[in-house]
């Protein structure tokens, strides 16, 4: 026989122990969670986890067990969730709930509100005082906070809860009685690890997700994307889907309203049919400076915003990724023994085998496109000798191939790209995700860019390089608008219809949302919006000056882009988990590198256009060349000199930062000094030797 | 009548109050620092300032008051020294000294060692505890620090207690009373004034410095410049002379290093006279990449010293200059009442007139030279024509001519930067430093380099470049030598002697060291000493593909920079009060801004060396340029990787760091979590209404 605590197969003693440990202490932290605590209370505390308990508490999270999840487990896991933390609990409030089939394998997960805001308190939550100055949320002082009508729901927004509980959730540990999880020999335990984390790398847990509030969301809705108009109201995105997404949506914002001036200017080109090499160097040189301001100017904003939602500057202590493999040891900052794998193994593997087999990746791209114009020149020429009809479809046939190998390609190198990087084993999130981005962002530079570059510089054929622009940028738009959204909308829409007729069937009057939600796709993250920005903010400003009107379908693009990537969140996915944010992070880089290469591709763009001869006659082409690269040079200090001069924080949030720092400093040295004093008042046993006054002495030096 | 009191002439009672509790309080704090508290002391606290008071402390800092000084003030700074900070006092340990003349004009000011520690506590010094982690200093868990034996003198090196005191005394501020300084009716306060700057500023006092420790000074002196191969000790150096400095000589004798692997391959080069394109190509881009290590490679350094020196990442509230004029308003951050200007001004004043006026500066420097090399064909074409005597002779006139002009031009352009970076009227010294730093940065640049680009570029003259490279660097190399060095010395050599021969007259037997130390010149701080290295650097790397033999001088000239400088600190100059500092500051842009110019200088010379036309002689120009500029082009690529992807800091001390956080924000954590459950125990004030326990309740969902 096996009971459900692993402990009591090793020793009853301590295992009758700890039971009652575990008990007592879920009955008392139950307890000093709640004002009463009824004997019936502890008695149904006693027998563990009836799913009666802890009824009519709003849900903020919901995980869902497999469909052959051990009872055994799920019992312990209640147990734990609500016991108390010293017995290695999380102190949540846990309902059980059935499936459709009637499995009781969901758990419900909420908190009291004193729960979260100690978890506020102890995540060191930064929020605007009554001043509006940013200072660290503390219970003791709350009124700084709410002022007089201790209203918490407006302190804490339900995604700040919602990541509270996700926090709690995953950081309830195995203590040294959990062996393996109750039920499930195989999956062992050591101390430290997460329970949370194994269940799901396990497949025990199918998935954990909040949820959504639906009156909120319509309103959010209204305000967000269902006008076309409206600036985005960023401040309610944040508080409904965290500080990530809001800063990509106000990022998004910001760079569509950077479009506007040269989507403009772009109009007017266009229909001045303006096409001779100053006006376009006048374009492209606006153009290139208008990149560095804005991408400037963004920074400020960012960090503007990061001040706003208390983001500004955080430091988080990052938890190891769960999928992060290691030998067992210390980590030497907190000192919890957790697997840990030294960083030169990390190193090796990424630049003895990720890197070379990354370059070997994109050689092969370029000679794919390389063979690609090979056989359009051959179908042209084929054309040119006898235009049968054969032939001419046959001019088709290069481009489809194309097309299609690059999506093949796209498909495959993904995979490699994600396999490569998860081989390499990072241990924070953070970087596992930059080293896939820069991956994945160097190869679409070669597909999408390197086929332009060949047209521009070898071919030299600046009306082809104009029409094939267009169509890539148009396309790309149009088939991202589609699969983005479309798609997986139809897939919610089908699953929407098949829940509703099992409804019918099970003759259920109302529409079951909370399994809707259950059913709907996960958020995928932001990742491919902003590879997406990336590669147009390509299209645009790399040959500027072969196609200005690119800057305004872009501009269109983004317009819209933003009410499907809204409607998307709001309607298409499961509520996302939200994630603290102070930047764009990685992509900030990624589009300075762009603006750089935009410079040169320009000026030489410009230099061998066939009007820049014609508009210095008299000089030669080396001169030539010299006075573009010289105009080259000159733009790219003038990037470095305004990159350099605007500081990347605007004055009056500097200002407000120093005030807070300059606060607390002030008030340490206060209590400090307070304490020295008394120190020295009580003569401490500090060997201190006074000054001894001999009597007067006119002392001549 | 007036008292020393400025307060007495407003409204007696109110006076009386103040010098009631002046002096009480100086009595108390006096007490306060003291074991024994004799009516004696006591009584001879009322009568403010016997000079004989607080005699037999070992004096940090010397204060010497103008010759003219009024006896009212004197009196009435002394007793404000000591007196407690309540009352506006500084409390710190005083002496008055006379000169030579017999005059009581000079304070001789220490501290007790609690105040020391108290201030140092207060200051938020940094220091490795017993575990070797860095971490805040406080007297009350002093142990840390110190170990068992509680010895203070090796926890404060003698540089620290100086700047502590310096710091306490710029910190005694004028309070309500102090209409101006008692004496000086004309020198009005305000509140929150600085005293000591007041009196500075209006030369009452004439200077303020700290004391030599003659036998440290000797031990110091031994181990660092009267040995040609010993590495420096740079704590020792740090722990006498102040983190500034420390960090100075540290890159001194890094990139002193550095210098080593060119200086070797020069020598190579220059034995074996290889003299062709591809080897000087190799040679050239070793160097830029070399440059871009050796920088990267120095704040990894840089980083691991400020760790060891706790000044890594500090943040300090800069006190305002006390040049800094402005109109009476509340600072902002600390809310303290101070002069203040906004930053618009000072920016209308930059871009407005400094920008324009330096750019005029630079444009005429470089005519200037222009006219110089007409003046010098000129000479030398008449030299053709008639070789007599006076054309021969007239061959040296230009030379000779430009290099007056260019060095009276520097002097008078070093006045007008200072004037108007003074005209600017910064309000911090970082940034007044800075801009005067680039203000003569690009001055020197175009003063020490354009002729030679004018010689690289317009005449295209390789071998004129060498020689003129060459007699630059070393003319200016001994040039700095003499007038760094040799002539202070001598300077101080004669004060030296007149002041034994007055000794003699006065029949001293023992060489007064106090007096000396009172005559020797202030030293100017590590301004020109860095200027010079950035200058080095130019001459060595901007051309390096022409003259390999530079890096050889400059290496040469830098082993004996490091004795002269150290020479001239410990011999020369006063001793400076020490400065924190983390890093090189601006200088670290500079240099690197220099290391890019240096990759487009070297690949346009080798483009334009005849051996690589040779080198590629199917080539044309324009493809021959092609490849130099993609070449150039190439390197600042991976000069931007390099600096991208070496982590500025190196991971033990991010490591260090990272726990050092951790620790302080657990312990905050620990009794946080501690107060809030107290807090919920004892039901508190908030309005929390907890989740209903509604009886067993089987929720389908």
């Amino acid at each position: 026989m096996d009971t459900h605590l692993p402990a009591s197969r090793d020793d009853s003693d301590l295992a009758k122990l700890y039971r009652f440990e575990l008990i007592s202490s879920t009955y008392l932290s139950q307890r000093s969670l709640s004002t009463e605590a009824t004997p019936v209370a502890m008695e149904r505390q006693t027998k563990s986890a009836s799913p009666a308990l802890d009824a009519g508490f709003p849900p903020l999270v919901v995980v869902e067990f497999c469909k052959d999840v051990q009872q055994e487990l799920l019992d312990w896991m209640v147990t734990r969730l609500r016991a108390g933390k010293s017995v290695g609990g999380a102190e949540l409030l846990v309902r059980v709930a059935a499936d459709r089939m009637g499995r009781k394998r969901v758990l419900h997960v909420g908190a009291t509100k004193e729960r979260l805001l100690e978890a506020a308190e102890l995540s060191g939550i930064r929020k605007p005082n009554q001043e509006g100055f940013l200072s660290y949320f503390t219970c003791k002082n709350m009124q700084d906070f709410t002022g007089k009508d201790n209203d918490m729901d407006s302190l804490l927004s339900t995604a700040e809860k919602q990541r509270l509980v996700e926090h709690e959730l995953i950081n309830m540990r195995a203590i040294e009685f959990d062996k393996h999880l109750p039920g499930y020999d195989k999956l062992t335990l050591y101390v430290g690890k997460s329970l949370i984390q194994k269940c799901m790398n396990k497949g025990v847990i199918v998935q954990m997700y909040p949820l959504h509030e639906r009156d909120t969301l319509k309103r959010l809705g209204h305000d967000w994307y269902q006008n076309l108009v409206a600036i985005q109201p960023l401040d309610d995105i944040r508080s409904y889907f965290g500080e990530k997404l809001g800063v990509y949506f106000a990022f998004l914002g910001f760079y569509t309203q950077a479009l506007v001036p040269p989507a403009l200017i772009g109009i007017v080109y266009f229909l001045l049919s303006w096409d001779n090499v100053n006006k376009h160097t006048f374009f492209a040189g606006f153009n290139l400076i208008w990149v560095t301001v804005f991408l400037e100017a963004w920074k400020r904003r960012c960090n503007e915003l990061a001040y706003g939602w208390g983001t500004i500057g955080m430091q988080t202590v990052e938890e190891p990724r769960a999928a992060f493999k290691g030998t067992m040891g210390v980590n030497p900052v907190t000192g919890r023994n957790e697997p840990t794998s030294p960083s030169w193994k990390r190193n090796v593997k990424l630049y003895g085998a990720s890197l070379p087999i990354v370059m070997v990746c994109l050689i092969v791209a370029f000679y794919v496109m390389l063979i690609y114009f090979r056989l359009e020149f051959w179908a042209q020429g084929r054309y040119k000798l006898d235009p049968t009809l054969f032939n001419r479809l046959l001019l088709f046939v290069p481009t489809t191939l194309y097309a299609l190998v690059v999506l093949s390609m796209n498909a495959a190198y993904r995979v490699l790209a994600t396999k490569l990087t998860n081989w390499e084993n990072h241990r924070l999130q953070s970087s596992y995700e930059n080293q896939l981005i820069v991956k994945l962002v160097l190869f679409d530079f070669i597909n999408c860019f390197m086929s332009l570059f060949y047209i521009a510089f070898v071919l030299q054929d600046l009306r082809l390089l104009r029409i094939s622009l267009a169509t890539l940028l148009i396309t790309m738009q149009i088939v991202g608008q589609m699969q983005e959204v479309l798609v997986p909308y139809l897939l919610k829409k089908y699953k929407k219809w098949e829940l509703q007729k099992q409804g019918k069937e099970n003759g259920e009057e109302k529409f079951d949302d909370m399994e809707m939600q259950k059913r709907q796709a996960k958020y995928p993250g932001t990742f491919d919006d902003y590879l997406e920005l990336f590669l147009q903010f390509g299209y645009v400003f790399l040959f500027s000056s072969a196609y200005p009107l690119a800057a305004f379908w872009a501009l269109l693009n983004n317009v819209l882009e933003v009410r499907t990537d809204a409607f998307k969140l709001c309607r298409v996915f499961q509520r996302p988990f939200s994630h603290l944010a102070a930047s764009v992070g990685a992509w900030q880089v990624a589009f300075e590198v762009m603006g750089v290469i935009a410079v040169i591709t320009n000026c030489a763009l410009i230099a061998i256009s066939p009007q820049s001869k014609s508009f210095f006659p008299e000089s030669s082409t080396t001169e030539l060349l010299l006075i573009f690269v010289g105009i080259e040079h000159l733009i790219l200090g003038a990037k470095l000199c305004i990159a350099y001069l605007v500081p990347d924080t605007p004055e009056w949030v500097e200002t407000a930062l120093a005030k807070i720092e300059h606060q607390s400093r002030e008030a340490l040295k206060h209590d400090r000094s307070q304490q020295t004093r008394r120190l020295f008042e009580k003569g401490s046993s500090l060997d201190i030797d006074f000054p001894e006054r001999s009597g007067p002495v006119e002392t001549e030096i």
